[in-house]
């Protein structure tokens, strides 16, 4: 547990649980997957919950829509990281006084609209009257898969993909909270509960990237012992509105992958003997992988970077939003620091990974 | 709908639930079950959610073990309310910045001792700041008897039973907010899964006192357009601390039904031919539920009061915490009016019914 309590995030969820004894049903150790995963004799369920809380508070979230359809986004998107076909989803809701009716219909459209988008259901739910806006999801499913697919099981020279491009929640994060710009980034990520079913058989591992990249790498360096070695032209895999967003904010653009807000895309590891048999299925049902790199031996996460292959500090980016006590402008100033940081980074082992 | 929308609490349900679509694998209608029940296959699952927010910031409850305690017994008492067999409970916690380490650990020994009562688990979770400490657990479970047990099913005739003594909740509750004395009353309740299966084998219907007896009683009588008579010697029902408690603040012991925080026991009811078999069966086990009367055709909620069988407007009694808006003094004196007017009341039909 060592490697993952340096993650404060770890830390903390290991603290809660430390008393805690584990269900002889449950599959998945802590940390392990994204989903809890429950053997009922030949069935295997899949749960997880999530809540919607702080981004409301710090403004991440206004738009009652949007956090309808996030909070069954964010739920599903965990139970497909795991190769889930969803049953449905259980929502409290706390609503403050002045909530105003309009803005209920339109967090409950938001909602109904994810479910009928991942053909899914609410089964149920409470309602509580609360100072603050706050949403628990809960989603269930059910895993017909064979094998048990989680965060654990890549090796070296696994080839790792992504369900799509990525970048795009820091992007409208950086737009929400930093320039607060009414700008046309256009946030409405997609649990991918259609892409899970070809991932879910073939893939040695996967996670969700509901934290960013850099987060997910972290993660699953830890739990897998290896690291990640991203492609050269990595540019390819950030979303075009994005890249172009932070070109003209002067953010370097791999400070997308570092930012903790995601867009709910799998990134899971391919053998490198299936990879032929999974594009092949995933080209017949029109789902395009994008192709990220390589998992490699040296417990490392090194992008190709200032004609460098740089490996990066995730620690530090993941603990950073803590070490900043959420002070926005506090972070992105570090993250920038840091950025510079490794440009003077006298010249490194560009060839040999 | 229209007589269950006559309670406030149903009525914003309705609108919350308005668009959604059921799942075809729901078994349950809205309002008709503590908790959802799912089929799958030949598997029958129950699921529920339920929050701890306005407990906490009323001040009802404020000790970290029996936040984490109540947490569990909520919602495993739902699972126990359609005769289920819990496996597990996912929890979501919501913690203030200034909320201390000591305080967290007393939490989640809270949180593991009630699993351990009910011989289950936490499966999951998840973990944010926010201003106020906030609870959600999503419990599930398999149903194991063959019939299904909600709350609608009963018939004129049919036996009242509780799974235990009641009012110990609504004592506590006067003690927490009214006198705010630091009394004697011990509010530890516990979730009735060890009765509830042999109740779900007999049972026409079921539903936990979660929000008090009267409530209880308005909802069943909603749903299975029935009505409920209480027994002549309903005083003998009540938790005798509780009794002694409403008789030294001069608060008439029926009361101790009216407001809204519950036991926690699980009212059901026995069809009059079934009732031998499972009064036999319950002594084998040594569960003693406990009469409360009959249900009997008229759609009135009557008790035995002052010398007459009373009709208790339980409309009037639900909603008020919602008329009187949060203050609790001014809800306590509106019972109290209520009750003086019942006194008054000439006297009506005593031996009729």
């Amino acid at each position: 547990m060592y490697q993952l309590n340096e993650i404060l995030e770890n830390k903390i969820i290991n603290n809660l649980i430390a008393e805690f004894e584990r269900s002889p049903l449950q599959l998945n150790k802590p940390h392990e997957s994204d989903a809890e995963i429950i053997k009922l004799g030949n069935l295997k369920l899949a749960m997880t919950t999530d809540s919607i809380s702080e981004e409301i508070t710090t403004g991440l979230y206004d738009d009652p829509y949007l956090i309808g359809w996030m909070i069954v986004t964010v739920n599903i998107s965990d139970l497909a990281a795991v190769g889930t076909t969803p049953i449905g989803i259980l929502i409290s809701e706390i609503i403050p006084k002045n909530f105003s009716d309009e803005k209920i219909k339109e967090l409950q459209r938001g909602i109904s609209d994810a479910c009928k988008a991942y053909d899914t259901f609410v089964l149920g739910g409470d309602t509580n009257e609360g100072e603050n806006l706050i949403l628990t999801g809960t989603a269930i499913g059910i895993i017909k898969n064979e094998n048990t697919l989680s965060r654990v099981g890549c090796k070296p020279g696994d080839i790792i993909y992504s369900s799509g491009r990525l970048g795009i929640g820091n992007a409208y994060a950086i737009s929400r909270l930093i320039t607060k710009s009414n700008s046309l980034l256009n946030y409405k990520p997609t649990a991918q509960i259609e892409s899970c079913k070809i991932i879910g058989k073939h893939a040695s591992c996967c996670m969700d990237t509901s934290d960013g990249l850099i987060a997910t790498f972290d993660q699953l360096m830890r739990l897998n012992n290896v690291g990640f070695k991203l492609r050269e032209d990595w540019e390819k895999v950030i979303d075009e509105n994005a890249l172009k967003y932070s070109r003209n904010l002067n953010i370097p653009p791999w400070l997308l992958f570092a930012g903790q807000h995601g867009e709910f895309e799998l990134i899971f590891t391919i053998p490198k003997a299936l990879n032929k048999v999974f594009l092949e299925e995933a080209l017949l049902t029109g789902f395009e992988p994008i192709e990220l790199g390589k998992v490699i031996p040296e417990k490392k996460v090194k992008i190709p970077l200032y004609g460098k292959m740089m490996p990066i500090d995730t620690a530090f980016i993941r603990n950073l939003p803590a070490e900043t006590k959420g002070d926005i402008n506090h972070y992105l100033e570090s993250l920038l620091k840091y950025d510079s940081g490794l440009k003077n980074t006298p010249c490194m082992n560009f060839t040999t990974h």
